[in-house]
């Protein structure tokens, strides 16, 4: 079959369900920073990622064996919890082989509305990787960006383009999807240049604000890759 | 008072909870076509349009006096009704003075969302006396996008950046909204030539299918400018 597959992005967790078709392969996005810190994580050795939706449900986990829980809550970690919503806080931690139980205000909710889906997470740091496995499998790909609280942010459209891009280069994609259109577009606008570009969007103004412009560039532009892919197994985030 | 005033965009109407604050001034966009159409109705003599949600509610109103009911769905005239969301529909019509009824499948669903705000309906025909107006107002704005079906279209956003592109020259707006942002770069992508900008876009594809192009080029680019603005009172549209 040389059909052409689909791709859509869908711009807020909260509106998946107009994209949700029970088939496609979803890849979630929360480029600053949840998708970031999974990948992370993931080369840090950790073994499973259990995302869940609130601080109640993650302390639950606290103290359990091989455990270690994360939260954030508007950017800022929170207090109680051993690690935050940073990737600085995996690397040289010791957490290899350990279970990271996490919350965050918009990735880990996006993940869970995908969740009847075959759900991936990506991120600068296991782009390569996620695209190939995107078109050695050649199934219709809605990209899922998580958004801040409901309404559109500028970083994951933008990955979501550099992410469409990969796979519409191969001439074995198509869509018709205004949304995947303009994060094409945006990504074109940044020319390259990310970090500048995003000066004015409202999540690096939040970050910059909280002394976090290190995260920031990590994400965007991450010194090191991975092969790593992320997958929803029953709930579990697992290396594919 | 000099301070600045807030502007946002809401890509969707299914989003504008979202957004909705009670005071801000909501200008309703739905360019491909309703609120084109809206213009173009006024300009023409209607007195008085009102918005409807469902085709009964709309029928309701047929053969009333005074009253002409339109309706469209999924970009189609649906049978019954005297006239559909075409521009061209209302132009050398026996509209003047009467009362128009419509329903169409986003426009008049983004007004009633924002039916508890001071709400005015822009298009391209109307873009710089809606403009002059809120600098004069000066209140806070929420641009808000008709979308399709809940999805982000492009057209929308793009009108919006036109919009808050005149106001922000002013300096005496601001905006931290990455919506904002994101239809202010779509405008500058487009670089003048919305029609071929366009062209990939959804909406224009279902328009160029039902051979509307005409309508198309007509709400991007019409021939004629108005100063009429509408404005919601009481659920209905009548000239500011």
């Amino acid at each position: 079959m040389n059909t052409k597959k689909n791709i859509s992005v869908c711009f807020t967790a909260d509106q998946f369900e107009k994209y949700a078709d029970g088939k496609s392969t979803v890849v979630v996005v929360d480029v600053l920073r949840a998708t970031s810190v999974i990948s992370t994580a993931f080369m840090q050795g950790v073994q499973v990622i259990i995302p869940v939706q609130n601080l109640d449900e993650a302390l639950e986990y606290k103290g359990k064996e091989g455990c270690i829980v994360a939260a954030e809550r508007n950017a800022k970690p929170i207090e109680g919890f051993d690690y935050g919503n940073s990737p600085f806080h995996y690397i040289n931690a010791d957490v290899a082989g350990k279970t990271l139980v996490l919350t965050t205000t918009n990735g880990t909710k996006a993940i869970y509305y995908a969740k009847e889906h075959k759900v991936l997470t990506a991120s600068y740091i296991n782009i390569e990787a996620v695209a190939q496995h995107l078109i050695e499998e050649h199934n219709d790909v809605i990209i899922l960006c998580s958004g801040w609280k409901g309404v559109f942010n500028l970083e994951d459209p933008i990955f979501a383009g550099s992410l469409a891009k990969l796979l519409l280069e191969t001439g074995s994609y198509e869509s018709n999807c205004d949304s995947l259109f303009a994060s094409m577009q945006l990504l074109k606008s940044a020319d390259g240049n990310l970090f500048t570009y995003l000066s004015d969007s409202s999540h690096r103004k939040r970050l910059k604000s909280l002394n976090m412009e290190d995260d920031t560039r990590f994400c965007l532009s991450p010194p090191v890759k991975s092969d790593i892919i992320p997958i929803l197994k029953d709930g579990k985030l697992v290396v594919l």
